[in-house]
């Protein structure tokens, strides 16, 4: 048997992840790999670290990705600061909380939740208060939930945390160069974002950064540095005060020997993923945090104007909505398989379906990165209402595009960003 | 501060990985990306499952890539394997055997150890008469140790180990793909191979497979599926009798429920990646496994003649060489690293040093995938010979390109095969 060239069809990702990925981050790619040690790689990889602090927005000398999909830097973080029986507060508003719970529960962690009803998100106040009460040694939120578009606002939780000797994990997975966070200024202890969403890459590295105090618990529970275990090492390991993270592979503190000046040898880092990030963190730098998060915040405005102009509802509590992800409410009596399956055989548009008790329910539409451009709001907008009206729906015929390129026109008379 | 487009230096890299990827490879990876359950996409992994299996020799149902470096793959399979108390038998002879202990020793195994010197390998019925004496559920152990260039006849453990009810997992990192590995007809239970090593795909990807007796154990121990956990889930899983195991990323039941026809969403494929190891796999295949097993042999036995034309010594026992990796004592008086340097700096050939007692007593030179080729192998024995000369070493001058040479032209008389 023989197997052809890969040939692939022409899409347009409109997910909330993976999204299409950048035409220069994928030529980055095929850039020949060099060795792991080689200087010339070396000193590529300490120029990803800077470009990481700058768009987490953080002078931690820690920034670097994990090699793995985005949830392995969620659980390099978690397993390497959680031990067993420590306390872990947990506030859940959709999918992804469950999972942050899951993976703690798996270390031993005694896990205390909130949640609040899907489509919206807690005061700030209230997580501030439950954590006060529960005392754990760590607080684990998610930032922005692709399962139900909203956005956790997090920016007075971390001096809280602060205050209160609670060590603050974020996952920005979604939300990550789509959206501002600050991770100093908000006090964010450890954070991990995504690849494949706002930064545009493949999936399969989750960048990490973390600070001092997250540094000191890593660095407690480390490995006796050697060159060839013996038993006495063994043992000497075994018997120290703080156990060994669970994960040889996820171990912050043996990656952090890696990325730094020691270079100890742990894995063979994922060259032409390195290459991919960092174009794609390049490309961010150049394009501007603040004009990027404009940009995806002009989209969306567009993007809604055509969703709301179509008769169609959003989802969710608007003013918490996460820029990055729009969630319509499937109308009554529709398939909503039937319509992302249509949209995918005749369009090449991918919209995501919802998880759990939002499947069925929700569409979900990414404007996420390089997917995150005019004209894929209007196609996906186009489309959807031919689809729909396919399907029998009975939705405002030539509104979608008319109200987008409405949006799009004032955009461009009140700002000096021009939308790319 | 503007960062310049990616300008990395001309390599010949003739480590013992990562090594050069193969241009087809890298090619595939700048094809655009599709969606994660995209029924195009889809297919692509079905593909890579089915290639995975000949490349295995194996009619395992899974074989499937787990999304990290190497270790994630060997870390996959003994944290989804080992429960904590478990005994497990790991014969050491050399650095990987340890990572082995240490993986197994953090998920609380009681890990039996024997060793034998490095350079050497067991008799396999050493390993077999101590695996019967100490009924481990687990025997795992290295097949080609990088960090010796040893290989580890494996052919006759497996049945003893069926025999015996042990399940037989090895690491085939620096073997698959270079060395003849035979899943089934051996009775390996489970079996991880890199990516970064005679498959010639960047690191980033660790392709797994293993049969129903190891998926029988998985399955004990597999959370129960559901959309959202809820307290009451929680409680039941936490209170089975197999405990979950500790990983989420490296969990090999809901890897294999993602790669099987459920789709059960885990983490999201590192689409690139896979787009390589198709492309990897497919250009094996297109090789014959037989073919490229006769080529590394080759190409070794080039290298050796040119190195010992030189007055070199081979380091290890020649009798259990793994072919893909050739080792030479460094010869008194020299500087290992400033040899490395010039051939890194002067002509842009990397070449590997060893670990633990092997550092500074070891130069490592990798014949693996792409990298092992004719024009290759006579440059590093050219800028060798130079680079040693520069060094004062009295190697036998003019004598290794013409030993290389004469064993190229008796290949050529006595074998259809045509050396590439």
């Amino acid at each position: 048997m023989t197997y052809l060239d890969l040939n692939t069809p022409q899409r347009t990702i409109m997910t909330p992840g993976p999204v299409e990925v950048d035409p220069r981050v994928l030529r980055a790619m095929s850039t020949p790999i060099l060795g792991q040690f080689d200087p010339a790689f070396t000193a590529i990889m300490n120029e990803v670290m800077e470009m990481l602090r700058k768009v987490f927005k953080t002078r931690n000398q820690w920034a670097f990705p994990v090699d793995g999909t985005s949830r392995s830097g969620i659980e390099a973080l978690l397993c390497s600061v959680i031990e067993p029986g420590d306390k872990v507060f947990i506030p859940i508003f959709g999918r992804f909380g469950y999972l942050l719970t899951e993976i703690c529960e798996r270390y031993g962690a005694e896990v205390h939740t909130i949640e609040c009803p899907w489509g919206q998100v807690f005061n700030q106040q209230t997580i501030i208060d439950e954590m006060k009460k529960i005392k754990p040694k760590v607080a684990a939120l998610v930032h922005g939930e692709t399962s139900t578009g909203c956005m956790q606002p997090i920016d007075q939780i971390g001096p809280a945390c602060r205050e209160e000797d609670v060590l603050l994990i974020v996952d920005a997975v979604a939300s990550i160069g789509g959206v501002d966070i600050r991770v100093d200024e908000w006090m964010i202890d450890a954070i991990v974002g995504g690849t494949q969403k706002c930064l545009s890459v493949p999936a399969g590295m989750a960048p990490i950064t973390y600070n001092h105090r997250i540094e000191k618990v890593i660095a407690a529970r480390k490995k006796v540095e050697r060159g060839i275990s013996t038993d006495d090492d063994r043992k000497n390991e075994l018997s120290r005060t703080h156990p060994i993270v669970k994960s040889n592979y996820l171990d912050v503190g043996m990656l952090q020997d890696y990325w730094g000046p020691r270079r100890l040898n742990h894995h063979t880092e994922a060259t032409s993923m390195l290459y991919a990030l960092r174009e794609g963190l390049r490309i961010i730098l150049e394009e501007g945090l603040e004009e990027r998060f404009i940009r995806h915040k002009e989209h969306e405005e567009a993007l809604i104007a055509g969703i709301e102009a179509m008769g169609l509802t959003l989802y969710g509590d608007r003013s918490v909505k996460l820029a990055t992800v729009t969630c319509i409410a499937i109308p009554n009596g529709v398939d909503p398989e039937s319509v992302r399956a249509m949209l995918l055989d005749e369009f090449g548009i991918e919209i995501a379906k919802s998880f759990g008790p939002l499947e069925g329910k929700i569409w979900r539409i990414g404007t996420m990165g390089y997917s995150c451009r005019k004209e894929n709001i209007l196609f996906v907008l186009g489309a959807l209402e031919a689809v729909l009206i396919r399907h029998g729906v009975a939705v405002k015929t030539g509104k979608a595009l008319q109200a987008a390129l409405d949006v799009y026109a004032t955009q461009k008379k009140q700002s000096k960003t021009v939308v790319p």
